[in-house]
């Protein structure tokens, strides 16, 4: 990699121009496991990537040692509103039904009081200290708890604002035509700053697709603002439901624009089918998210990336009253992508990375993503040979650096 | 948990002897998340578990400080002598066939003169790390290496005795008929102290399901040694082979003595087929081993708990030419046998720890195993409230005893 010309210019004016050169100069590092580089960042941005970049007036500079470099990782579906992460272990003893789990949080809420802020401020952190600068979280909106857990999560937002780049998602948990009231709240919520609009089985929880769907999109086309709909319905009652959505997609011209996630769907039906859907999902460019449980049907990366369907990776819930598991590592969740979808060799482990950095800031429509000049300089520095190494092993983070600041080292929070 | 009146009764003689309480005292210990009670190891063993023991004599105290006491945790299935553990990173650039897989792997030996025993080791002493006290291993016997690999894991079970407890399977991951010699290569090896004699795939790979299996148990039954055979066929074939594998335990006599390794084929039949197999397995005292792979069919684990079948875990392959992924971790086994088996209630997820711990110690039949007294005291504390705890968030081991002894503090060696 060369020091592009138009970097070098600048840099070289700013130094003729006797302006100090502030910034931080990263040295020794192999960009995705390539060659070693120096990287040159400056108000926040990546600079210049190039061998043996000169160190220059009161620039900060970190000996990268020949880590591996990687892009800051993104969080493509969480829900930092739900975590128990800071507090005690939380006992399950939930039903097994979605119904169960849905009343079961929501009563449990209103048991506890709950701060969505505090613990979602909290794993946010936590998942910084672990390279991740990008995510996007769904918040719940219901009648109950209204828009509290939004305006908690808009605070944490402001807050980490330049460190984790965090975009919100209005979802209506308990539904939106079975909870009357629900749609006019996620009207607020949009005015009130979530970027997204979320949705939840418009079939199989709302029970009239036509409707609830035409209530999202009329929403969310009002607002100019993307969708994200989870899709949990199995077989051919989700793929119905797919169609539905990539009708109104289609209709309202919001390729690029909208998410579906889960989309267990896509795991279930034959091959015919699949292939179908694959191919209306690439030429409308809907997006895909997946965890890749390994106990549901998931669609397939190599039959996605196959079809040009942009598939990107999530964790969902971290440690919370829907789950037990899960941690805010994207590393960890790509090694669970790989397993899932049986990636061995190296080459194919990248598309499981690739699902939680640039496929994932791809989809979000997270802005100036990468290892390229004028991009974030959200970098990350792995203790691993390679990429594929760094996902199987789960690999130490050296050092995150988030909008050019260096913010930790070794899993903690580095000093300003 | 009080303490038992015979070691209360012997720890009172000794001490009214005047014989110096030789041994351990552990503090302040949660066994399995119950209450708080001190465990007097004396002899490499469990001797009392019971609140405010008296610490009389030379007695070495360790203040467990509330912590979660496990006994030590078990390696249902690996393969100690392919592990690339302590070496750089292998490039994973092979076919996707099983028959790529073992070729590539025969090969990659003779090219680089992997030294199974160097390697093992290795890896052995990491799980020690983190709580393994015992592991059964597969190790590979075939025409091109010979013995090799076993003499080289013969001396490391020999050298790490009274830490880790090693059961070493003679494995013919080439196949038996269809590489001739290897039958007697598996008869000299049973001689030369494998403890349990391997199996692969009958008809997949050894094309001959009747004569396979009739060599590979008259071999078991002459040696009075156990089976344990690899069965990855598919669906009603593997059910088919399966079958002829009950009838020769039947006929011999083996209940008790057989395990069958991954059985995916009990992923893929339907339920009446199923119940009919789980039923047998069951009748004959047969267990199976699952590593829980995301991306295969899989013996569902409530459904082998409701049949009486017992199903334990282990890791398959660490980090070598088959697989990238894999650690020595069967906490972390456990976690991913609780994500493929949807496992989210913390009654469920002691289900799960089962499968690392008691139920993998019946299977294998590793004596004098529990956290009772009489059992070797081998003794992992733990940084969590609770098992299910401990296995969701693969809590970091603190101290780890075996037979008696401190042997890692906090991941690491602890010295004599």
């Amino acid at each position: 990699m060369t020091l592009p010309d138009s970097s070098r210019g600048e840099y070289r004016r700013a130094r003729r121009e006797g302006r100090p050169a502030s910034g931080l100069l990263l040295r020794n590092v192999r960009p995705l496991g390539g060659s070693a580089v120096d990287v040159l960042v400056r108000d926040g941005r990546i600079a210049a990537l190039g061998a043996g970049l000169p160190a220059t007036g009161p620039l900060r500079v970190e000996d990268g040692a020949g880590a591996l470099l990687l892009p800051g990782l993104v969080e493509g579906h969480t829900h930092l509103d739900k975590t128990t992460w800071g507090s005690p272990w939380y006992v399950n003893d939930v039903g097994p039904a979605l119904a169960d789990r849905i009343d079961n949080e929501r009563a449990w809420r209103a048991r506890t009081g709950h701060d969505a802020g505090a613990h979602a401020r909290a794993l946010a952190l936590a998942f910084l200290r672990n390279g991740v600068t990008r995510i996007r979280s769904h918040v719940d909106i219901d009648t109950d708890a209204g828009l509290r857990h939004l305006e908690g999560l808009l605070a944490v937002r402001e807050e980490l604002a330049g460190r984790v780049d965090i975009q919100l998602v209005a979802f209506p948990q308990s539904g939106l035509l079975v909870r009357p009231g629900t749609a006019e709240l996620l009207d607020t919520a949009l005015a009130a700053g979530a970027d997204v609009l979320g949705g939840l089985d418009p079939s199989a929880i709302d029970r009239d697709p036509v409707r609830s769907l035409d209530t999202l999109f009329g929403l969310a086309d009002r607002h100019g603002k993307p969708v994200d709909i989870h899709l949990h319905e199995p077989g051919e009652l989700g793929a119905f439901t797919l169609e539905l959505i990539l009708d109104r997609v289609q209709a309202l011209g919001m390729q690029g624009r909208a998410v579906v996630s889960h989309a267990f769907c896509l795991g279930a039906v034959d091959e015919r089918r699949l292939h179908g859907l694959l191919g209306r999902l690439a030429g409308l460019d809907v997006a895909l998210l997946t965890t890749a449980p390994p106990s549901r049907p998931v669609p397939a990366l190599r039959a996605c990336r196959q079809a040009g369907v942009t598939l990107f990776g999530g964790n969902d819930g971290i440690r919370d009253t829907w789950t037990p598991y899960g941690e805010p590592d994207m590393l960890a969740r790509a090694m669970l992508i790989g397993l899932r979808n049986d990636l061995r060799r190296d080459e194919e482990i990248l598309w499981a990375f690739d699902c939680v950095s640039a496929a994932a800031a791809r989809a979000c429509g997270f802005a100036d993503y990468g290892l390229e000049p004028g991009a974030r300089a959200d970098l990350v520095l792995v203790d691993a040979s390679c990429v594929a190494e760094a996902v199987a092993r789960r690999a130490p983070r050296r050092l995150v650096i988030a909008g050019g600041n260096v913010v930790a080292r070794d899993g903690r929070d580095a000093p300003a």
